[in-house]
């Protein structure tokens, strides 16, 4: 299936320079794709360290267990990823193949099985014909070098219409240090095909504890506060590995205030990826960002805003350009957070719209109107109780997801 | 809008007998339609009795904060419902038209405002010109009588396709009494012209307390077990009444044995109009019923379920007539309630397609394929976990969905 490019892709893929420490191959298996790669290597110098986030979901995939093992561990030196099977709900086959994987790939390095990162995205339900990379691992690690960046992001596609990647620079102590990372993801976070996969990389020399701290908290904003159709992926995995390379001093607390900017700037790559998601959204035509002031709490916050952002009948007003207040309280008081119905305040496009559980008398139809008919909405609702405040990014809902998804398998 | 019958929908209105102390008419008010009657006016015997349940929607319409003072009041004498405008997120405004048509009514029909029940659906976040039912309430009173229940059934929808309707007859210690019913949704449920209201008439004589709790325990397996696009309306409104002009023993413990049949029949009267609702879903053409085995307890069965009956990755597979099991898969891992992977079970159409967490190798796809071309699709899940047990409802997700909601307003 080939699906035009989202009209919502950035113009290009950003100019990504070689990361000191990380090698680069990718490769074609031939798992489900025809004359494409499918197979992504990265290796990674000794004394990497790593953290990692993973899907909640209760059944997850076998890759997603091997990881979260590892990267408790801390250490890193190799990642593994292949498009076109998922390796979820494959019971013990399913675990047997990540291990055989693993296994293969670490005698191939010269490393521990546990220091090797595995990820699989594609269709779920189908044992993995793990031989096909495990076949391909000695070409793979073969062709390594600095490599592209935007060869690595496209051969972990599946229904991305676009490669996605983000890099910046950091100060740590004086020290410059990069940061970059690439993302796979169309739905969030459909099963098949779509899971949200994200690889981020720095030359930092940070430990375990510190890199799981920073990542643990900057994915609360970023990939946590998105939502294409409210499905989560069996197989969610984001994964931040720090070579060193950069001789930054090895800061052990991540409160350490020399690590301000390099935080900083680790929480816009994860947006910045977060909302290249959103923007490949299945059939998405519009980059909804969700603003929720004056919750109860910041959780609630939320939670408003993710009930909003997941109404199939807040996306589909949005589709039809159709500035529909109503639907959007219809959303606040669905959410089972405190709400006053006679308190809340809704702004489209900047323009109040609904004041005091009530639509503004003889509003300014015409910028709200433009507003709507743009790439980018603008939603801000008041709740009127507290100081609570979040903001979370959607798109909306169109004929084009129910071709992709309606369809897919057959 | 005029949308093409729903495909779903059965073969023509049953057909419903004049129910002792129940008096009906419908009129044309003009509030937001042409040509078609927007008001539905029933007048119940002095003594009949209430039962209400409504929306848990924190940003519910004026009319619900109404009638839910009044059935705790018990007694009831009038109902006026009104389509096309919802007087939801109308503010103080709303509060007031609601109190003012209460008050005429009650002037009309020599009652008190307390014992009128109002309920309004369509256009969210419009002050309903309340003076057009006012006005019209002395000619719509004059035009009561023992009338038709299909015409009443029709003076309430929306964005229904069809008319919906249901009876049955009960023996309570004997005594044969009637419960007939009428409904309205096409959502489950939007807040514009869709909220599900449905008012169901008895004339077995029953008081509020025992008339309430047969409601609310039968709601929960009936209209609180369906699901169209996981949207709650502002304005859902289920009002049970009793005139007891059927002269059936008045039993004051909804325990009693006696009650045993009318239980019975008044939840598959619930259950009746309530699958009527999911088949008139916007846009359906699949009704699917999916029950849920072996979770840790009913609860978690019924979220599980609906985490099914809600997932759009589900709903389009349906629709794309597709048995994508893995995105069952997904969705129980998502619900948030107990599930071990390696235990789940699947079936569709009666054949298992996963079993202990994996894909069943080579089942037989041909009925598999066949069921999902029918227009009805049953999923069964079994958690393997423990004796909760729930069924649930929903339909599938379609273009006509996107159609309907992506350019209502406008």
């Amino acid at each position: 299936m080939t699906a035009p490019v989202s009209p919502l892709a950035p113009k290009g893929f950003p100019g990504l320079e070689p990361l000191a420490g990380v090698r680069l191959a990718d490769h074609e298996c031939g798992i489900r794709y025809k004359q494409r790669t499918d197979l992504l290597l990265v290796e990674m110098a000794p004394g990497t360290t790593v953290a990692g986030v993973f899907t909640k979901s209760l059944t997850c995939s076998a890759p997603v267990l091997w990881c979260k093992d590892a990267a408790a561990k801390g250490s890193a030196r190799l990642v593994v990823v292949n498009s076109g099977n998922a390796n979820a709900f494959t019971g013990a086959a399913g675990i047997a193949s990540v291990k055989r994987t693993a296994e293969k790939a670490a005698k191939v390095a010269g490393c521990k099985p546990s220091e090797v990162f595995i990820a699989s995205t594609g269709t779920i339900g189908v044992v993995l014909p793990d031989e096909k990379i495990t076949e391909n691992l000695d070409a793979a690690y073969a062709k390594l070098s600095a490599g592209s960046w935007e060869r690595a992001a496209k051969a972990i596609m599946t229904t991305d219409t676009y490669p996605k990647g983000a890099t910046r620079k950091a100060l740590i102590d004086g020290v410059e240090v990069t940061i970059t990372g690439i993302a796979k993801g169309a739905g969030m976070i459909a099963p098949d095909m779509a899971t949200m996969l994200s690889f981020v990389f720095t030359d930092a020399a940070l430990p375990h504890e510190v890199l799981q701290t920073l990542l643990s908290k900057g994915v609360g904003k970023s990939f946590n506060s998105i939502t294409v159709d409210s499905d989560t992926s069996t197989s969610d995995t984001l994964l931040l590995f720090a070579t060193g390379k950069a001789c930054s001093p090895k800061i052990k607390d991540a409160s350490d205030k020399r690590l301000k900017d390099f935080k900083a700037k680790l929480n816009e790559i994860l947006l910045d990826l977060a909302h290249q998601v959103v923007k490949d959204g299945e059939g998405a035509t519009k980059f909804v960002a969700i603003t929720v002031n004056g919750a109860a709490s910041n959780r609630a916050a939320k939670r408003i805003g993710m009930s909003i952002a997941n109404s199939p009948l807040v996306k589909t007003a949005i589709a039809g350009e159709d500035a529909n207040w109503g639907r959007i309280v219809m959303a606040v008081g669905k959410a089972g957070e405190k709400a006053d119905r006679d308190r809340l305040g809704i702004s489209i496009g900047g323009i109040a719209v609904a004041r005091n559980g009530q639509g503004v008398d003889g509003y300014d139809e015409a910028p709200v109107t433009a507003h709507m008919k743009g790439q980018c909405i603008d939603i801000d609702v008041d709740i009127g109780l507290g100081a609570g405040k979040a903001t979370v990014w959607t798109c909306d809902l169109t004929h084009a997801y129910i071709d992709i998804n309606g369809s897919y398998r057959t």
